[in-house]
């Protein structure tokens, strides 16, 4: 099977116009196919402030009003995702921005309601698979905005991590696929204080003991079970980094 | 050869959501293959001034500055272009929407300063014309934002006729294409107030005659001037019609 590699690149990274620049260029480098999913973080926050609206945030999830939904399309599908592929065009890269409702790629439900309303804040249903390898086929580059929609009209805000191991699953059948979460921290730390505390290589039974040991917490424990289903769905392995290492062979591996 | 339907949609009824609800049904009618390129209007205008930045407007353009930019990336790139995407999807088009940076699409240079330094506004130069064709051979319909790149990493605010009027030309040898002009008025009238009085059928001849007699003027110039360009340069038919009227042969036909 032919390789594939799906980079997920987080608030921080993307935020900074040195770091972006930087961890485009590194990806730039990654050869064969390759698809990138980014978030947008704090701008979003920041352009919600200068409107005068509040942003609630739940669990690392934000609750998405109709006047938020607005600034997370304009940021995320607009002013992020474009500006990172008119930077990868001029690094030689192909890239073309989407939206899950673009080719109508990734179609989600709205969030039901429980404790919490999200407000409009996509679940994903379905993954356009054929034509995102249709995509690859053409040695496009897909960069793709946490906005999918519903089928009937509505876009709506989609958690950037899920998006790409859903994606990573779907294409797990047809290619050897490596997926990178890529943030600020050079991978997943026995101490978040401590740099050099990196776990190399973990195995779900070393994550389950880290997590009742409380070693491991907080906003890496959604992020490594998006990962350890990932791998259970056949994805061949899960690399969580630093921006700057996405290309080099670095940070804890999950198999 | 294959006919092509290119439809320019401007600022006033893209603001609105009934009518651009009314006019994505009467435009997902139209047979074959299709592109949509829309303005953004008035949206951009009020998220400038809730940002308290200033619009300037000299002889119907926009004087781009770099935040003012990015307020055009977000609404015409990000809210509009998403929210058009989403909505054809519903009603089974399978549009996706791009800007010119996108597969490297249209390539611009910046508009060079003369007497107006309109900012980062971009003049055309090239037209991916084959990554066009490709799209169209998977019956994609393309939703084309007014911004393009200079393949230099910059997006620049360019003219949403000029991008129709620049991508019937060079698919001119490839499509039978008829480019339609959708607006709020039935089509060119004789007298601005009277919507009866509509030319139906304008020439060259004609146009001069009506332009030296003051008839035809303001910033109908423009729009005829690339109109009859674009005959000029192979393509079929050009319309100037109402954007309800879409897909009825109706309007002023230019030939």
């Amino acid at each position: 099977m032919k390789k594939l590699t799906i980079v997920k690149v987080g608030g921080k990274v993307v935020e900074n116009p040195e770091s972006l620049t930087a961890f485009l260029n590194d990806f730039s480098l990654i050869a064969g196919d390759k698809i990138l999913i980014h978030g947008g973080g704090r701008s979003a926050t920041a352009l919600s402030e200068k409107l005068g609206l509040k942003t609630n945030m739940v669990e690392g999830r934000r609750i998405t009003d109709a006047e938020t939904l607005k600034v997370i399309i304009m940021i995320y599908a607009g002013l992020v995702n474009k500006n990172i592929v008119a930077q990868l065009q001029k690094l030689h890269v192909d890239a073309i921005g989407l939206t899950g409702a673009d080719l109508n790629l990734i179609i989600s439900d709205k969030r039901p309601v429980k404790e919490i309303d999200y407000g409009f804040v996509g679940n994903i249903k379905e993954i356009n698979t054929q034509v995102f390898i249709e995509l690859l086929k053409r040695n496009y580059v897909p960069v793709i905005a946490p906005v999918t929609h519903d089928g009937k009209g509505n876009l709506l805000n989609t958690n950037a991590d899920t998006i790409a191991s859903e994606i990573a699953k779907t294409l797990a059948f047809d290619y050897n696929v490596r997926l990178i979460y890529c943030f600020e921290k050079r991978g997943v730390l026995m101490n978040e204080a401590d740099e050099e505390s990196l776990i190399p290589v973990l195995d779900f039974e070393l994550y389950q003991q880290y997590k009742n040991e409380g070693i491991i917490q907080g906003g890496m424990i959604p992020k490594l079970d998006n990962a350890f289903r990932a791998i259970a769905s056949g994805v061949k392995e899960v690399v969580i980094t630093s921006a700057s290492d996405v290309n080099k062979e670095k940070g804890t591996v999950i198999r």
